[in-house]
């Protein structure tokens, strides 16, 4: 049976699995990787990871392909990586054919989180939608955008940076990691959460802890799970009014206290769009979590 | 000589240029319609339409296609039309291939903004942009995208509303004809210059004269332009980080205030971008302005 090599490439680990064209995982593989190093060269970045993936086909002789999502901005769909933000020695990689040709055989490469929508599409929660806008909340916040089923990457593979949207502009707007102020990261990723409990607790606690706080009555852990529900819909809304796209799917750990994200998230979006979209967008929770990005990787080559 | 009709359809007026497929308006015609009615019905807009378009088409016996810019969202490039704000008795009219059998000729119809858009990529300051962005300042403030060489609508013609993006979240963001509060199109279109010039100097005077007072030393108005710009910037920023266009033209009677509009627009959009962004993207000012929604109209046809 041919089978697919899916990889998701993080900054410190890789998870992969092998998966069937159908979109099934019959094997889980995850490893360290030191791409952590921010200082890795192109050449250190292929040895690595021909020497992973090598590994793995020798002892599946069935794999005919591999699909990877890698956290670097691509040309179009091309496999082209133009820059990576926290690996900031690679520019202008040939990845995929580098790949594919120390590898032997076919390599397809995109952003991780375009991967994740991908996979939603293909998969999960946004099955079969031709349009979708796929969220990943963790401890960034990241975009994946499909058109008229084709991965949207923009001029320089830079579309999408969902995280960076403004949802303050006052001068209390929180500064955020990029350099800007107010962007929605700032408050509604995962880190962001944390941040946010410590100012009002002054415990330090990550932010899985704080949601399931939030599901069990801790009012200030509610209140920042809601309030994070809001800024996303707010930021939700000006996508859609530039996009007109009309099906959302989210995932990542924030997920994890849905019942307290969704009312708070649908109705400032609502209340932020225009007459004729309001009611009109449908907002899901991923279906396949941790899995999105590494069927989205697979669906590359299948 | 092959020629076509193209018609930029407003509220109360329709303007038509019979027109080369190069390009060059060989004859302009202005009408006054009443589709400022808004209980216009779908035969009536049909029966003023055709009547319009047959007067010019008999004394010009070389028009062979009429491509049209209408108010309204149309369902992709089919030229069905959705549903239009300003005439809410038209939804879901087979608007192009009922005036193309009326007419015994070849009609295609788009939203008009789109319509500039595509204006000025095939003949003006976005000449060859295969990804364009464009803005019409007007009373309101409308936009039109290319994407890949293609106009993209959105799943129902609504994509690039852009003048109902947020730049204000406090309590005191103006309100918006939309419903909604803090849109760029309540700080920055026609309208709103009016407005808030009146509202320091309880002078009512049209914006077109407080572009010529803000180039001629008046502070009040220079501020309110500079602003708007600085406004116009920061919304287009969001529209950059979510498509990853490096293209933008704008064009309307704002722009007759260029010196003062652009560096505050360039300064507010680069402040806003993530640094991979920043300086990359060009905006230029129209060169076709008013002619941009007709030759766009005419490039529907040609």
């Amino acid at each position: 049976m041919s089978l697919i090599l899916a990889a998701d490439i993080g900054g410190t680990n890789i998870r992969a699995a092998i998966i069937t064209p159908q979109g099934k995982i019959t094997e889980a593989v995850r490893t360290q990787i030191s791409l952590d190093n921010r200082n890795i060269s192109e050449n250190d970045l292929i040895i690595q990871l021909v020497s992973f993936f090598n590994e793995i086909i020798q002892k599946n002789t069935d794999i005919e392909a591999i699909g990877i999502g890698f956290p670097g901005f691509f040309l179009g769909n091309s496999g082209f990586l133009i820059s990576s933000p926290n690996l900031p020695k690679l520019n202008n990689v040939e990845l995929a054919s580098r790949l594919s040709s120390n590898l032997n055989m076919p390599v397809s490469i995109q952003n991780d989180a375009l991967c994740a929508a991908m996979g939603e599409q293909r998969y999960g929660a946004g099955q079969g939608k031709q349009n979708l806008l796929h969220l990943t909340l963790g401890t960034g916040i990241g975009g994946g955008l499909i058109l008229n089923d084709v991965p949207y990457t923009g001029e320089n593979g830079m579309a999408m940076e969902f995280g960076h949207l403004r949802i303050a502009h006052d001068d209390d707007a929180r500064s955020c990691g990029c350099g800007g102020f107010g962007c929605v990261e700032s408050y509604a990723s995962a880190t962001a959460i944390t941040k946010r409990y410590f100012e009002n607790t002054q415990i330090r606690i990550d932010a899985k802890e704080i949601y399931e706080k939030a599901c069990h009555g801790d009012l200030i852990a509610k209140d920042i799970i809601e309030s994070s529900g809001h800024y996303l819909g707010t930021a939700l809304a000006e996508a859609i009014k530039l996009l007109d796209v009309h099906s959302i799917t989210i995932s990542g750990g924030l997920t994890g206290a849905w019942e307290l994200l969704y009312p708070n998230l649908i109705q400032s979006l609502n209340a932020n769009l225009i007459p004729p979209l309001q009611g009109k967008i449908s907002v899901l929770k991923s279906t396949l979590n941790d899995n999105a990005g590494l069927l989205g990787a697979a669906a590359l080559v299948s």
